[in-house]
């Protein structure tokens, strides 16, 4: 497991180390998760986020588990359940914890479950950074053939929050194909959605980008479907948290508005993530996926740079005004022009996702 | 002309008191305009926003350039050349300042010039005033029959940007519909959205709505296409700069998003505006109508109150990530639902605009 800068999480000795991404852009800091809870609380403030992050995370949460509960498995099981409980939307908590406990299950002493705790958390980590190299040269794929048309032209594209190495370890989803592109030395410049409320985009996306020298321009998200009008996008990739079996995509607030307007304009949509986000249990979208609401202040509240220097906030409504938060919407398949994942890209359908990823079915 | 709180902006003397819509609503300050040079000044730094005010404060400016030349047209003339090009978007701006110079032309002496500026201007302002008095009226009655459809429970209003009494003397245009059903007694909910990248939403709109004791929700500008798909919009009802013969809507950069979610879902999608809004010149709303481009500090910097109580800033991105501020987004008209005027609610389209407003042909 590789460390450093560019991988959002890393193990020293018996802790797992994570970037705090609640500081970034201003600020590089790295929290040390010592317990369970301390991985709770990572994942529930926000410390960390990302679908695959967050999974690693929960992984790694279970270990440290293990560690406290000397592999008591009953205990294990408590602790693992209030992990899984962080955030609801995230399918690869889930997937993450699920899959930890599945194993410790066949280990047959407590030195046993812990070691297996430790390997298996490092498996999925290891996973998802081989996955999202796959999804990166996939998805460059789809760049370079618009590059081709364009006759080597600069492709835009358009991404909303963030889905690169700091949201799936270790290139990310949507980004992983940038940063690919960038190898390939195919000339690109990404439209960066803020992503209010949290500027997840603005924060973390532009940081991401402007470490790896790759052009970028960052837009209020009520810009992308003027952009578009004008010609001025010519595909947008998105992660997300979590799709249906039949292509239904949850991903940050906002991403449904981006998918009705590159539809409008004959732009293609296309989803990167790594296979753990899919949750073959659900089918409609919009009607079975559990919606978080967080904390009105992250509308409320804008979190930047004072003049000081310092980070500071800012109340951006009047005192009294209420405020309701969303946390993700649902983009409808019929919206999605194509999944790019680690196997290849497979259409937003239950026919297509069911014979690229048969063994998901069982 | 009536004063005060109320309104956006009243005569005081040889000045124009307007209220300073950048400090709002933190703080309730007014700017007294003395020359035209400061009617485009506050028109430039918005200062005044909003169609109809952008219109009578140019009015009102035309008169003080009167009053600066000592009624010599010519003077007078390049004066408001400069009052005219303050904004490129808003047609009211262009169409306030020649109905202005069209008066005075027939106007025969110097006094009689300012004695004409004077009057013309209030007659400008006073007619928003009736306009958006009619709007109110009529843009109420489609609440009112879906208040019935619902059995009298909470009608859910979306607006974006602010088009209220701050935006168009004096009831506005958006929001007039609102404010007459609160004095009808219909029960509504209004959803704010915060209006990126300067929050006149959050900013403007919470405000006003605030004042006015109607209930509101502050959301992410992000948010509304879940709301939808949720059944939690029973319509909306959004401002205009310009809208053009064929009923193309130029209004704040996200209204386009927010139409194509409400095509999406069903809900029907009102657009309020005075006649004044309307230019007839303009055919194809996004191939012919100029988008203005502001600075990327307002998308970069947020305004708001600080924890000391003061007005400040902060900084939302990485210090060297460049950002681009599109000021509005061009609907069109396939996707509007009807303009609300003050001749009544007319469908979005040339025969309909034509039929109802056919002096605006000549």
């Amino acid at each position: 497991m590789s460390e450093g800068k560019y991988r959002a999480l890393w193990l020293e000795g018996e802790s797992l180390i994570v970037i705090d991404q609640t500081k970034l852009p201003f600020s590089y800091e790295t929290k040390r998760l010592t317990t369970s809870t301390d991985a709770v609380h990572a994942i529930k403030d926000m410390t960390v986020r990302g679908a695959g992050v967050i999974g690693s995370v929960a992984a790694f949460g279970v270990y440290l588990a293990a560690l406290e509960c000397q592999g008591n498995l009953e205990k294990i099981e408590i602790l693992a359940q209030r992990i899984r409980s962080a955030r609801p939307t995230a399918v690869n908590l889930m997937w993450a914890v699920d899959r930890m406990l599945k194993v410790l299950e066949s280990a047959n002493s407590p030195q046993e479950i812990i070691a297996t705790a430790h390997q298996e958390a490092i498996a999925i980590s290891d996973e998802d950074a081989l996955g999202s190299q796959k999804i990166g040269e996939f998805g460059c794929d789809v760049i370079a053939k618009i590059a081709e048309q364009k006759g080597g032209k600069t492709v835009n594209i358009l991404t909303h929050c963030n889905a690169g190495w700091l949201a799936i370890v270790d290139r990310g989803s949507a980004l992983a194909p940038m940063y690919e592109a960038r190898d390939r030395g195919i000339d690109i410049h990404v439209w960066v959605d803020e992503t209010r409320p949290r500027n997840q985009g603005a924060n973390l996306t532009a940081w991401e980008l402007g470490q790896s020298q790759i052009p970028h321009t960052l837009i209020a998200d009520n810009t992308g479907g003027l952009l578009m009008q004008y010609g001025k996008v010519d595909l947008c990739i998105v992660g997300t948290d979590r799709v249906t079996r039949s292509g239904d995509v949850a991903n940050k607030i906002g991403t449904y508005l981006k998918a009705l307007a590159a539809y409008d304009n004959q732009v293609p949509f296309y989803v990167a993530l790594p296979s753990s986000t899919f949750d073959m249990q659900v089918s409609d979208g919009v009607k079975e996926i559990e919606i978080e609401t967080r904390s009105a202040d992250e509308v409320l509240y804008m979190q930047g740079l004072l003049a000081s220097g310092d980070i500071g906030q800012v109340r951006v409504a009047p005192i009294e005004t209420p405020a309701l938060n969303y946390g993700f919407d649902v983009t409808p398949a019929r919206l999605v022009t194509g999944l790019i994942t680690e196997r290849g890209i497979c259409a937003a359908n239950e026919a297509a996702i069911s014979s690229m990823f048969p063994d998901l079915l069982s």
